[in-house]
């Protein structure tokens, strides 16, 4: 093993940190892409943000690459060069993006990144086929890399909790929200730690292990991945009732409004206090939810104590990201790195 | 390498044969759907014709389960026992019915094997979700078998074009019936290799390759694999327009009635005579296709020499078949059932 190429004199910014991992990996994604059928190709370039309908170039946002960065980290945390994490970090954007055009059908979800889904342009069909070859691309891309077939064990593993996450997490709309067949915030916490942890921990892991780490690091590290999910997964449901539709581009009260059955609503229908109770009621009245009901229940959702659970939840998470990674040799800058983009995926916009 | 442990003395038919793999192939089938999440397992269980809507067991057609037999013959023909290609086997079934399931989807069709498909009875999201979970499991349970890391480098291959096939086929249906635009039938013969020969391919050659077969003869019964395959499509589209009703299940002309871009069409097309061109003009008319108008056209398909080229190119791939299995050294009786199971799967019902 050979020591980072890239050791950086001061600690860069997590987006400057982001920046240097897209560069390192976006020559073999590009490359990985171009192998798909063209028109399945245009259709991940657009999922991606590298092109508009019809192919033509464009930079619009394909996300932050959360997942090809902590790919890379976890190849030089193990210390080999972050390139040896490259092939982890192709199949783990490549999974994530097959994650998210099939979800986005799931879901009926019109647009996202501020731009119309895949399936609502496309139309469902290709959108179903696009997602699968992005899938394909992703275990074809791993296991012809140098270590590759091993780390397809981690992959699989990650997919299989990916979609027994997303299969919870339909269930979930179908149930009631109260009495015993309702969704308990234990189930929630589950749900996330498979849907949105499993595939944070197999970036981690896979790029330590193509990076050579022993496998009790590689492990340690897809916990570590694992609480980071489902720690970003809680804040990510505090930013869905009370963040500031400036920065969420979602409007305020966004996932109340939509009915959904998140951590801190979860949370606070369990409390024994009466808040949780009349809350209960809101909810189950018939009706589509309006302005004031909506406004209400995000009212007595705080009242109940959800938001505040759901932020000791992230807490307890975030505790846990740091001492599994303070259990685990890391070498170079590459623990430094990884706690800051950890930290930065998490902490956002709280 | 150890003989094969089910030697028959005599011959057996090929019915008898499927129903001997699938003896040798069905625990751990079962097992492995018995991993998924319920939910996805009953929609898995529902497509493999093992329970109804809601799981109550039933024994439904949940095919003939070709692909499972290929793997274990392959394994056979290697030299080892049938019970090596089961990962292998296993693999195959969960892609193949992953690839069912969202072709269904894509397609728009409502019934597969006389029975409601998945995505009409469950939806179209848990659809594309109970696809994905097969197409997981297929690689979890293949990277955790002897052999199967390498064996991953087939499975993927195979997957990249069978999505590639599939994307062709659906784009086929929006080019023009005549023009530079058209359809060639080569491209549709590139097509059916990809979409229907791939999978066959790697369930023989994965099967071999488990059962420690030497990479030359991997790579030959991949090749033996694709020629079937071909065969057997070049044959559907026959059956699909001539078939019988009583025995296909479906509607006389029926591939016609739903103007279809099937070879025999798109080699009537091609070919340098008046009933192509009458053909031509008649699928361009407008309007919805009446009885005669799609009786009339498979008149001329068949006068133009559709049928004949289609049948032709089938013969042509099965000696291909034929060639392919005799430069290679095959095992026991593996070879001979081998020959027997692809003359079955390309010759049915002509």
């Amino acid at each position: 093993m050979t020591p980072p190429t890239s050791a950086a004199p001061t600690a860069p910014s997590v987006p400057q940190l982001l920046d240097r991992c897209r560069d390192v990996v976006r020559p073999a994604l590009t490359e990985a892409v171009g192998r798909l059928h063209p028109w399945l190709g245009e259709m991940a370039a657009y999922s991606f943000g590298w092109c508009e309908v019809g192919g033509a170039p464009v930079v619009a946002s394909g996300g932050k690459g959360v997942r090809q960065a902590l790919a890379v980290l976890g190849a030089e945390a193990a210390g080999a060069p972050g390139r040896s994490g490259v092939a982890a970090a192709v199949a783990v954007e490549l999974v994530h993006t097959f994650s998210l055009l099939h979800d986005d059908i799931m879901d009926g979800d019109p647009t996202r990144r501020r731009r119309a889904t895949v399936w609502k342009v496309y139309g469902t069909g290709p959108a179903v086929l696009a997602g699968d070859a992005l899938f394909a691309l992703a275990v074809e891309t791993l296991v012809q890399a140098p270590g590759g077939p091993a780390g397809v064990r981690l992959l699989s593993a990650a997919l299989a909790d990916v979609v027994s996450g997303q299969a919870d997490d339909l269930l979930f709309a179908t149930r009631p929200w109260t009495g015993p067949e309702r969704v308990r915030p234990e189930e929630y916490r589950t749900m996330a730690e498979r849907k949105t942890g499993a595939l944070l921990g197999c970036a981690l892991s896979l790029g330590a292990a193509l990076g050579g780490a022993p496998p009790a690091t590689v492990a340690a590290l897809e916990r570590v991945g694992r609480h980071a999910g489902t720690a970003f997964q809680m804040v990510d449901d505090v930013l869905g009732i009370w963040g500031d539709p400036a920065v969420t581009g979602k409007p305020v009260h966004g996932d109340l409004r939509e009915r959904k059955k998140t951590y801190p609503v979860l949370a606070a229908l369990d409390a024994p206090v009466p808040a949780a109770r009349r809350l209960a009621a809101l909810l189950e009245s018939a009706g589509a939810p309006d302005e004031a009901s909506t406004r209400r229940a995000a009212a007595l959702v705080e009242e109940a104590g959800g938001r505040t659970a759901a932020l000791a939840e992230a807490r307890r998470h975030l505790a846990a990201v740091e001492r599994g990674l303070d259990a685990v040799p890391l070498a170079g800058p590459g623990g430094g790195e990884l706690r800051a983009l950890l930290g930065f995926l998490v902490r956002r916009d709280l």
